[in-house]
């Protein structure tokens, strides 16, 4: 076995500690990274506070991971030892369902593997980034280019590809007007792919403070959802609507802001189920739909996308010693726009 | 002015009485109908009762109108008199609109003019087909074939275009799973054109006594929703659910039924509203969907293609007089699968 050192919540009711644990050794088809950053992700804290579901403790949480190669196993094809690579929120899937042989591990019919917080294909439960090493099969692994700033692409493997990879399966692109919904981790990557795919980006935000940070993100127009002038201006304007919120919010107005046969599309969890009136839909042939992070072929493509155009998140990096203070900034919303770990700092 | 006389609500509490009342003249682009059959839609119910918003009293319902064409206006280029014509939901819209102007008058921006329970563009209430004749500006008005059953034609200019424009808009057919949800007036043609399309067709009930009947409009498979066995051998398998319960019911537990990137159309107004999981929709890239009715130009395609194909609504033929016994057998799902009033017996 390997030895692994992290942080991990032996409990919902404690906080992150330092934690030594195992990993397995490097099978034939396994490659072990080095973690050299960790982004913190808003599902981290829901994991390990059980807002979700029962989670699987002692919990090592983490899953916008980037590192290099220290040892790949003997039939690994596509990567070699000191390499920068990537994992994100699987580490496996069937491999085998519809899904999987579409490039959709994500939605993987007998249920992927998490990266963290879950049993393995062979019951071993799974520990993620807030630690110093990972052993992943190689189809699970993400190339990630070393022209781009290593820490500020950690969020890429979540944030990142959970924005690009719904704008890219409803085309969104030049001729779009797209709202992004929320301005944090998630939303600020939606500006970043939303602008970079041709698309008119507006935010709607509750907070006017906003505006100036938005706009150097390169969003072409903000409104405060809060002034109901500014949000009757915009009134049946815009195609699409990236919903990165987690937090409860009223949907049938989000609706009235959207054109005929626009589409709503979620990709943060609110805590209870959200109230849609069937009206708001079909007053203008509207939906609302659900993206899930993207498959390892397109979080693939999005890295390459991301090197090619220079893009990452903007990121705080922190010592992982102040994780329960990141922890309560990011709950405040007090964080532009994602905390990466430094995990030399373990 | 023409003078009327129909079946009206004077409030919502009082049931549907004969009541004399005008229609305007024949203007120059207006076509006049003698009405001789008049489909019952739960709608006319709901708004008679108020139950969606205040009404315009008194209130005479009806919008699945069939009859014979008695006077056209000068520069009607359309229609000829003694011709079989239709009117559906809609009388009247902006025409200069985006929505309007793609055939997409139900989505009118500034809103479209109803058949009844209205006030038309120039603030005088429009009254629908529970009466003798209606006058339309012919934009509004759908050729009738004479080959098809004209009492059963009529439930086609509500029901039929309702289920009819969204598997047309979702290109739903050879190849898909479609499950119909509520084998009502809407449902059974939701049955028929899903068939006619060549999709593979389920009925979802909650009633196994519907088995026969559903088999009997072309379903290909039938589910009784209230077994847990049965439920779960359909789990992650529809395509597409055409969902046209105006009841509560639990969305969360339909969404699981539908495939990775399948959609939730729905065409009943419940009366609160839905409630939606996210990860219901994440879980598998899922859209909640709404369609309202369908534009002229697709109206007029499916009453073409219902006479192609020899497609009209399974009806029961009524009395005026017996239209309060109808409405409590509707409540009660009493019927196979849509009331008639024949215009004669006013």
């Amino acid at each position: 076995m390997i030895q692994a050192k992290g942080y991990a919540a032996q409990s919902p009711t404690e906080d992150l500690a330092p934690w030594d644990f195992e990993r397995r050794e490097v099978g034939p088809h396994d490659v072990q990274i080095e973690i050299l950053y960790c982004g913190v992700c808003h599902s981290d804290l829901h994991q390990i506070k059980n807002d979700w579901f029962p989670g699987v403790f002692p919990m090592v949480p983490g899953h916008e991971i980037v590192g290099r190669i220290v040892k790949v196993g003997d039939h690994v094809k596509n990567f070699k030892v000191d390499e920068l690579a990537g994992v994100g929120c699987m580490v496996d899937s069937c491999q085998e369902c519809e899904n999987c042989k579409n490039d959709l591990e994500q939605y993987c019919l007998e249920g992927n593997t998490q990266t963290y917080n879950n049993l393995d294909r062979s019951g071993v439960p799974t520990y993620g980034g807030y630690s110093n090493n990972v052993v992943v099969r190689e189809e699970f692994v993400l190339h990630v280019s070393d022209k781009l700033d290593l820490a500020a692409t950690a969020p890429l493997l979540c944030a990142g590809i959970t924005t690009y990879s719904p704008l890219r399966h409803w085309k969104v692109g030049k001729g779009h007007k797209l709202a992004i919904l929320g301005l944090g981790g998630l939303g600020h990557m939606g500006v970043k792919w939303g602008v970079a795919f041709g698309a008119d980006v507006t935010v709607l935000s509750t907070s006017p403070s906003k505006e100036a940070a938005a706009k150097e993100l390169g969003a072409h127009h903000f409104v405060v959802t809060s002034d109901p002038a500014q949000l009757e201006a915009v009134k049946g304007s815009f195609d699409f609507i990236l919903d990165t919120v987690s937090a409860p919010h009223d949907m049938n107005m989000y609706l009235s802001l959207l054109k005929t046969n626009g589409t709503h599309i979620c990709v943060g969890v609110p805590p209870k189920p959200m109230e849609v009136a069937a009206f708001a839909l079909l007053g203008g042939r509207k939906s609302v739909a659900g993206s899930g992070i993207g498959g390892i072929k397109e979080t693939q493509e999005m890295l390459d996308f991301a090197a090619e155009h220079n893009i990452v998140s903007d990121i705080e990096l922190i010592n992982i010693k102040d994780i329960s203070t990141a922890y309560e900034r990011m709950l405040r919303g007090d964080v532009r726009y994602r905390f990466v770990i430094d995990n030399a700092t373990l």
